[in-house]
């Protein structure tokens, strides 16, 4: 693909859920326009912006700047940067302080960053007044890839990540790749993990595309970051269009995540969340291959696409303390532990649906190996 | 109606939603069948009960006894009885607990207790692992007739009541009519007036029926409280059956309620819920036979009807203050005081979208006016 035929990506992905659908916009220079679609695609008359305070103050002058000028009702709401302030006191906090400001049924939240911000503020919404409607404005490879798209939003608590929230679909979603280029060059490499996943499991042209384009991805040119986010959006929003509630088919998503979550808990959540599923995919490829399910050599050729962009380097970590975190999570997925198989990248393996049963000590032989890189 | 026809009361009501129906229940009792019951509404494998701990202490042993019988497993949640708990602390430590017994995505909410217990049990259950069923055993007349049919979940917070929650529709409803006796004869009364504006808005003949039966349903007698919760539920679930998420018609469901939270919160809370909806009643009356929307005189039948089993004595609330609430409430509904408004008892008025404009002056006018008893 030419800089020609990138140049012309301005793409509109429509997901499908149970009471509607809405727009995913991806855009090089998105937020410019962001008055007027805030307005546009929620029809509300006062706007609640929740970012944290490291986008807030990179983005929040222009932003409510340009929303004042067009002459919106916005209040601007800020939290710490970091994972430590997803949790139930933040959501608490923030609501309250949209209470205070009066905000009232006809409010729309904005929730403006990454992954952290667009749970959290989607959880705000899904509980403000009995709901209110949301439109994400993700500023990082993963919130644009995969956290704001998909409807799910949460908090963590004590027990566990992600464990109290809501299913609440956003309005919209915007996504202006070129935030990108504020973001960090590690925090790059991490999201772009969740967009090899999709490749794996259903597009190998995709996961080849990523290949192609890896140093102008690292560098976050905004057209080619735009392609990458799409086609990403697209594949998501087929697989949640299909199944939104996680009840079957929506489970490929979890391809990595199983055991990449254990080693996440495991290494005390010092890992970056993409190291550790990138680590998850190519443990998940090796029990494939082991069972039979997965072609020789998969693990292989993930192990070659992923390390080039990230340390993957689990030796600090313990095999048999994260086999306990898959324990603790079989619990909560009542004494079932499946997991998502692919045949080959580009397939997911239909499996018995969408998973498969795999011995506790077959996943305790896969942690062992990938994490020691053996 | 004679005791014999009344005997024959074991009914199903079914209330639509956006995605699929619930059934209410409604059986003298029907206690006794809870383990066979949750298991077919839920298709559940574990329970979290979660009740009061007065609750606890009258149903607690008899329904946990009862489901182990039947090889449920159960795992029994209490909090402190009272509205000062149905907030966002009793909510995460429930949660928690829940999260700590290992209950999964399998497991079922089960609220069992007045209004706050399922409203607080409906919320818990919205939000557990982004949402897991719940099946409500009403236990209060209140929470029968009103709290526990139409979806809605919440907690209070320090700006207001029920302004944090979720639409949550239930997966059935229990209502057990016997249990009603072991209320005190004040909650009994308290809760009867839903009742009373069900008949008002929309059934001038249960209006007349509560009349007739009144000492009975006082009394709590089974197969008369049971007829009159079935024909209450009925209204209601036609009413949110048409209008699940109050855009529009739902609101005929707010009679009484505009100017009755503005005098319960100037009472502090002090004054019960429903003598303050009573005097609520009252008082839109009142606004709309000065609007000649509603015909002379429905205020002096509300006020017979209400004040047989109610004391109405508002005389300690000053309206000014509660005028005050009354602003607070416009801000957070985008600015807009409307009122619904009946043309005589059985008969809500359409309005514009069921619901008239009304000015600040003349409301403060009638809040005066029922404070007084005048």
């Amino acid at each position: 693909m030419t800089d020609e035929e990138l140049g012309a990506v301005t793409s509109i992905v429509d997901v499908a859920t149970s009471s509607g659908s809405y727009p995913v916009h991806i855009s090089a220079g998105l937020l410019d326009e962001l008055p007027r679609l805030l307005v546009e695609y929620s029809g509300a008359t006062r706007f609640a912006i929740i970012a944290d305070d490291h986008v807030a103050l990179l983005y929040g002058e222009r932003i409510g700047a340009a929303c004042l000028e067009a002459g919106l009702d916005v209040t601007v709401l800020t939290f710490p940067a970091g994972e430590a302030s997803k949790n139930r006191k933040s959501w608490s906090i923030l609501t309250d302080e949209m209470l205070e400001a009066g905000l009232g049924r006809d409010c729309c939240v904005v929730g403006v960053g990454g992954g952290v911000t667009t749970d959290l503020a989607g959880f705000v919404a899904a509980t403000y007044l009995r709901g209110v409607p949301v439109i994400q404005v993700p500023t990082s490879y993963l919130a644009m890839i995969d956290a704001s798209v998909g409807g799910k939003t949460g908090v963590d608590v004590r027990a566990g990540k992600n464990l109290v929230g809501a299913f609440h679909p956003p309005a919209a979603v915007l996504a202006d790749p070129e935030v990108l280029g504020t973001l960090p060059q590690e925090e790059r490499a991490q999201g772009l993990v969740e967009a090899f996943k999709h490749g794996t499991i259903l597009d190998a042209g995709h996961f080849e595309h990523l290949i192609d384009v890896l140093p102008r991805l690292l560098d976050a040119e905004p057209e080619v970051a735009a392609q990458a986010v799409l086609t990403s959006v697209q594949i998501k929003a087929a697989v949640v269009g299909r199944d939104e509630f996680e009840g079957g088919y929506r489970q490929v998503l979890n391809f990595g995540h199983t055991l990449g979550h254990a080693i996440e808990a495991a290494s005390g959540y010092t890992m970056g969340h993409g190291s550790a599923i990138a680590l998850g995919m190519l443990g998940e490829a090796d029990i494939g291959e082991r069972l039979g399910v997965t072609d020789a050599g998969t693990r292989d050729t993930l192990q070659a696409a992923l390390s080039a962009f990230l340390a993957l380097d689990g030796s600090t970590i313990d095999a048999g303390e994260a086999s306990g975190f898959l324990s603790a999570d079989k619990k909560v997925r009542a004494g079932r532990s499946r997991y998502v198989l692919v045949e080959r990248v580009g397939t997911v393996s239909e499996g018995e649906q969408w998973t498969h049963d795999v011995p506790d000590a077959l996943a305790l032989e896969a942690l062992r190996r990938v994490l020691a890189g053996s």
